[in-house]
């Protein structure tokens, strides 16, 4: 099922995209043209306590809007391990520090025009918190809600972000585990 | 906590996404760039009957990787609406007719660096099957899945198309509901 390269042309090398247009030709023998936006991949995490979440609310500039999210950022050193990236943006965008990261796989956001991964993890065992780290060009609001109004916002479309709602769909199986136990 | 446009840079204009840098003022004061994607939205459609969800398996280029995704597409025609593209997308890619579009909200895939929303629909009342329709560079396999196992699948990191891991969630609360009824 594959597709044969036939010509690579480089569009663009920005700070966190490249752009590539690329002329293929299709196990058919058509040919046709691929335009694909490189990301370094990214890390997203979900930090639960005592039946708590906690999610950041910023403005996203390509959508104009204010959007409340899950921790996340992108994998930013060469070779940075996932859960590395999960532990850092965590810290930096909460304040929070966690024992625990449970992997709850990965998610392709838009796999047909990029090649985006996001490793999805849940965090417990939150230590105090501590002050934000954020970038210059970061301004982020953290919000604590209940895990089942968290659960529920994603499930009656409140909350929008993809990333955010697979965490929720990923994470219920364990959260429901941790519940069980109480 | 928008931030102001200071200048735009078109860098690329293609058949699907179009890429454009800015320089930006935050509402600090502090001056930045954003590399943004334009991506036209799309409409992706669970359908369902009998406990049954069907999908397509089809390579995607970005991540040279074969995937499971909810039949979808970009709204191609100006001003589709979104329901009319699910409707279109479900026929050419299924080859499935559907009685009943229920609106699922919309998801943003990747807000960090680009403006892609997807409206998300649950087909049901499916008629019979007509053959495929695709276009000229699809190649597209139709797969039948229980909806139990479905779910369980993106549940469990099997299945990892951020907008079908999002129809799988928002879809849930009206499956039970359908269940219930019989």
């Amino acid at each position: 099922m594959k597709e044969k390269v036939l010509e690579e042309l480089r569009i663009f090398e920005g700070k966190v995209i490249g752009v590539r247009k690329y002329r293929v030709e299709l196990p058919n023998g058509v040919e046709s043209t691929r335009e694909v936006v490189r990301h370094p991949g990214a890390a997203a995490v979900l930090p639960y306590t005592n039946g708590k979440v906690f999610l950041v609310r910023q403005y996203r500039f390509p959508i104009d809007e204010e959007l409340l999210e899950a921790p996340a950022g992108k994998l930013d050193v060469v070779g940075e391990a996932p859960e590395e990236c999960a532990r850092r943006e965590l810290e930096e965008e909460t304040g929070f520090k966690a024992n625990t990261f449970m992997y709850l796989g990965y998610i392709y956001t838009t796999p047909g025009f990029s090649d985006e991964i996001i490793h999805l993890y849940l965090a417990t065992g939150l230590e105090e918190k501590k002050s934000q780290n954020l970038d210059e060009d970061e301004i982020i609001d953290v919000v604590e809600m209940d895990w089942e109004e968290f659960y529920r916002a994603c499930l009656e479309g409140k909350i929008v972000d993809s990333k955010t709602i697979a965490l929720a769909l990923r994470a219920s199986k364990i959260i429901g585990t941790l519940h069980s136990d109480q």
